[in-house]
């Protein structure tokens, strides 16, 4: 595949102790899927420094493109913005651009831009802001690393306006068919398939409804006939008696 | 904090494209909050053997127990159990005790046992079998590394039967308030709550909710008397007009 990949760092001790259930993961991937950048590997780590730290530059390493989620807000538990910039040996500190948001913005509601708020304007030198229509604090993009809100509301309006400006490949396609019959039943003939279709993705997936047993199979690949091509050949092998 | 520490490691294409959202994570979470293992990192990697076996060298020496769900059903990209191997530096085959549950449940569900169901008695020399009770299909713990299936029921099941055999730390207890203030407001005191109970956790989740906004704060420790002295502090902090 050529297609640009991704990782995606999710920050934040709530997602680890079970108080809270993630979603910004699985929106992230669906974006991604259609925008043609492949989303590799994910990881959740605690609101602990050096876990950012080594997790930032492992990922950035590995692929193109780094979206974290979490930990740039006001309380003293929101240390991404400080992690990152260790990450990447930049100076991190108040910045000009990111104050003259928060003070629009908190002017505005008649809310105090306290200490606490301002720390919401720290951010890595030579970082680009990401917009934030919905509580101003503005997220950052810095070399190939992507710093997103963890709420998830946010979480989507900046990633919103970040995707556009990347690179995408071929946007991932894919068709699916659920069938009555175990995986273990259609295991052999799709195995045969994937290794006649070597440029597609094959995947099957279990499912049980009331008492009843079944299979989704999903095809996913770049190009639609080739995905046709292996559909029909997939509905073949499945015909009733063979 | 002295409890036991843990790893999740999701394997599947499914989620990362995301067609499939996780749930696993987030019950072996709560699961391990209860029983006083921490977890402290999860990984997502696709279906790929040298992801799966990097991904499971790191993380095996860095914590006490890691878990991994899905891969090990009967199709050409359940691939878990020869990783793990690799991993592990064990013997893979198709062992006689696994063969023999398998033969057991297709027999009295009259289904055929198959070459593709006959991969999943495929286990590491040295490996303890996961009781299934709902398909059979065991899963396996070998080092510090406890197999389980990626389908919900399944994955529930097996955790349930490995990890009464775990020892666990104290349970980690948690309490929570919902304040009508805004995270910015209570960033200040919140902090310096946190640096005079540096054995709690204090965490702040913003929420808006009808157009209002508001923070739950949630405290969480292992000595209940501990959370209780704070609770009682961070009240009088937030006290109207405070």
């Amino acid at each position: 595949m050529t297609n640009p990949t991704a990782a995606m760092l999710v920050i934040g001790d709530e997602i680890l102790s079970g108080r809270t259930r993630d979603s910004n993961l699985h929106h992230l991937a669906k974006e991604l899927t259609a925008h043609g950048i492949r989303l590799a590997e994910a990881r959740i780590v605690a609101d602990d420094h050096a876990a950012i730290v080594s997790a930032l530059n492992d990922l950035r390493a590995r692929f193109d493109h780094v979206f974290t989620s979490g930990g740039i807000g006001p309380t003293h538990d929101d240390i991404t913005a400080d992690a990152v910039a260790e990450a990447l040996g930049a100076e991190i500190g108040i910045r000009d651009d990111a104050r003259a948001l928060l003070q629009t913005h908190y002017q505005r509601t008649g809310l105090e831009l306290n200490a606490a708020r301002l720390r919401m304007a720290r951010i890595p030198q030579g970082a680009s802001l990401i917009d934030n229509p919905i509580s101003a604090a503005p997220g950052f993009s810095i070399g190939n690393v992507h710093v997103m809100a963890g709420v998830p509301a946010i979480f989507q309006a900046m990633l919103a306006s970040v995707l556009p400006g990347l690179a995408g490949g071929d946007a991932m396609l894919s068709q699916s068919v659920d069938v009555h019959r175990g995986e273990g039943e259609i295991a052999g003939p799709l195995g045969e398939l994937a290794a006649r279709y070597p440029d597609l993705g094959f995947g099957s997936y279990p499912w049980i409804r009331d008492g009843v047993h079944g299979t989704q199979i999903v095809v996913r690949g770049t190009d639609a006939a080739r995905l046709d091509g292996a559909m029909v050949k997939l509905m073949a092998m499945l015909e009733p008696g063979k």
